[in-house]
């Protein structure tokens, strides 16, 4: 069914389960490979084969490419899946792939190239008709242009680092003396973080929505399945997505995902992809901020509403088919939200709480899924992040799905340490959540606001 | 939302917690009865209040109308839900409740006392034009009349009980002699088993598939939810259950679906109902059987390939709101397939066995459901049916929900005590079940072969 015969599974915790599911499904043989703290994964429970690749540090073994390498060579193994994170949008990691002849589950090493760093996806944005935030047409040069660009944009501004993604390696800047004094900073720490001091700069939209939409290309063709929103954000991590997006209205959501298919299309986009924009709610205007050329952790509220599996469409578009869906036949049905369920203790500053799972009891019935990379007995480890599940509803409406997501949270017994399940059982109640209208601020105002209350509550 | 504000349940088990799951979605209260052994059960866990009704035995508790009544009568629920089996088609209980002003969510008693009647549905079937099974119209008068109706359709005749169902209360005569011997028995199993010894006469179909149709009504108008097939079964009790069914002419399954509402309306039914047929392959026939006026076990395979929450629906029509699904709204999507799960020894005869379950590994990912009502550390109490929980799947085509099921299957650890996962691996693996080619009596004349090479293996 699928070009693949053997997949070696690059990554670890819950995506890993679902990479192994989604290849079972396909009679694809598995190979997982682990650090040593890893051993016990579900995901090395459930592989055809296990490869031990060094120890717990990621540099040590996930994001080792000369590891990964000899486990492919050793395994036999004729393709790979990178997951999202570790060396999923390594360039030169999907290079030395390719060259080995294996097979990379994502775009070609010159795409991840071209759309991993934001002046270039910039650049194939504009080229595609795509509108973009306002900014620096490529890197700035030096300061003095940084400040020249900053000025004809107008403040605040965002200072991004080129290599940089998933919200890191950004900062704001208010004024001209404050860009001057982060010019400096970001570049040396664009440098030491992703070895590359390229920087550019955007306007700062300050009350924005994040609107992102799911692509599928196999080269020649490519097709949107609509858009997931994940506005409420904590330290610009997502903790919460959901599809499709709220008051988003019908012709702004049309015309996204034209964009979007669009860009795929402009460079020849092969593989599963997503689109990140950010949606000003006052202007009804939205713009192309960057592109992940991978799979993402909130992908189940795209297959919950479409029924289309993603990450089968991935194995089968890297295995050689062209792809099978037409857009037409691609329906947006009912809603999903997915919360991210994180061994973190949301009462004291969201503190790891990495430890032993003795207690998981799931929630079930219509419309609830769980994935997770744990299972009662599993020790958590304390190397990586801190993502225990994703616990998923789908309903015929929003409020249905709202409804059905408190349900579940209600039923969700995962323990004895603490994890973010508390933090989204006030989150699934709270009025502006369930109107839909927040945006990428919102959560960062709103925990804030709760720890003070909960100080004052404690003094008085 | 619903025009129900306090819901009890009168049932135990994973259709008690599917109940207060569907009842929570909507915002409605609920009421969990246990008998005195069912005190720790997932449901009384999930419900917001629960009434201890009686000691273990089902007929002291569960089946005790009085009891019932009683803890409706305390609670000041305003509603029942009766799931199915126990009280759920006891016509004397939905008249009871209704008297006393409460809601039986289900149709009223004339109706349970229409089509649970199987003669009477039979006759109502023939009014709509439906077709079915030749045979006596109406009861047997006497052992004459019996022989004089089985010589006119021919050998070999089923004898059924008028008020039996589920399979019981059903002999197969293959002469006259067997005839002969055979009424006298099954009036007197009749009577003792429910108090009602009327038997009626029908030829007997010999490889024919059981297949069913969902429909919903809410008095005025009804509609079809598409048919399930279930000819997977062993001593006429279901195992393995599929949405839609397998090899189905088009046709023939407008027909069918047709057929079941124009019946469905000529009654004028309201609630959830089933209404059974056997298909005989060869002739590409079917004949309407007998008609279930409750909720199935094997619900989920139809919320699967439809998206409806059928137990939502139930308690909305219940609550007196008109129909809000029209026929063109109601789509069937992809495959889905359900097995049971039971506490019982597929290699000791299927023998019982309950106990604590300590191990509850559940599989996940996109298209598994685990319907259950159990959890880790509960004990399986011996009084009741054996059923752990269902596991669903869904796919876009039959072959992916087969390879699903067979990995969820794989990932599925529910112990230490044997269970019927080990029987659904095996068949999740033949080529029979794999090609859909199965009659009601293939899994029994495959379960005799199984043995057989057992027993010659170890003879060897």
């Amino acid at each position: 069914m699928s070009g693949i015969r053997k997949l070696l599974i690059a990554n670890r915790g819950e995506i890993a389960v679902r990479i192994i599911r989604a290849a079972r499904d396909l009679g694809i043989r598995t190979v997982q490979v682990v650090s040593e703290a890893d051993q016990d994964m579900l995901a090395a429970r459930l592989a055809d084969e296990v490869r031990v690749i060094g120890p717990a540090p990621a540099p040590k073994s996930y994001l080792d490419v000369e590891r990964i390498l000899q486990a492919l060579r050793d395994s036999g193994a004729d393709a790979v899946h990178p997951g999202y994170g570790f060396l999923s949008e390594n360039a030169d990691f999907a290079r030395r792939v390719a060259e080995m002849g294996v097979i990379f589950c994502g775009p070609d090493a010159d795409t991840i190239d071209r759309m991993g760093d934001k002046v270039n996806a910039r650049t194939a944005a504009l080229a595609a008709g795509v509108p973009v935030v306002p900014g620096s047409d490529g890197r700035i040069a030096d300061l003095d242009s940084a400040v020249a660009v900053a000025e004809q944009i107008g403040y605040p501004v965002m200072v991004k680092a080129a290599a940089g993604g998933g919200g890191r390696g950004i900062r704001i800047a208010q004024t001209r003396e404050e860009l001057i004094a982060t010019v400096p900073t970001a570049m040396a720490e664009a440098r030491a973080g992703f070895g590359d001091d390229g920087l550019y700069i955007e306007a700062f939209i300050q009350k924005a929505r994040h609107i992102e939409v799911q692509i599928l290309g196999d080269g020649n063709r490519a097709v949107h399945l609509f858009e997931r929103e994940c506005s409420l954000q904590r330290r610009r991590q997502k903790v919460w997505e959901e599809a499709p997006a709220a008051l988003l209205p019908e012709t702004v959501r049309q015309e996204l995902c034209a964009s979007a298919v669009r860009l795929a299309e402009e460079v020849g986009y092969r593989g599963a992809g997503t689109l990140e924009y950010l949606y000003d709610m006052q202007r009804e205007a939205f713009y192309f901020i960057e592109m992940n050329t991978r799979i993402q952790v909130e992908h189940p509220v795209t297959e919950m509403i479409t029924g289309v599996d993603l990450l089968r469409e991935m194995l089968l578009i890297a295995g050689g088919a062209p792809l099978s869906l037409r857009q037409d036949d691609i329906r947006c049905t009912g809603h999903a939200i997915e919360v991210r369920l994180n061994a973190e203790n949301p009462e004291r500053h969201f503190f790891p709480a990495p430890g032993v799972i003795e207690t998981l009891t799931l929630p079930g019935g219509p419309g609830v899924r769980f994935d997770t990379g744990v299972y009662p007995g599993y020790k958590v480890p304390p190397y990586y992040d801190s993502l225990l599940g994703k616990l998923i509803v789908w309903d015929s409406s929003r409020d249905g799905a709202l409804n059905r997501m408190a349900g579940a949270l209600s039923e969700l017994d995962i323990g004895p340490g603490p994890s973010t399940a508390s933090l989204h059982r006030a989150l699934v109640q709270d009025p502006d959540v369930r109107a839909g209208a927040v945006s990428t601020l919102w959560l960062e105002d709103w925990l804030k606001a709760r720890a003070e209350a909960a100080a004052l509550a404690k003094s008085a």
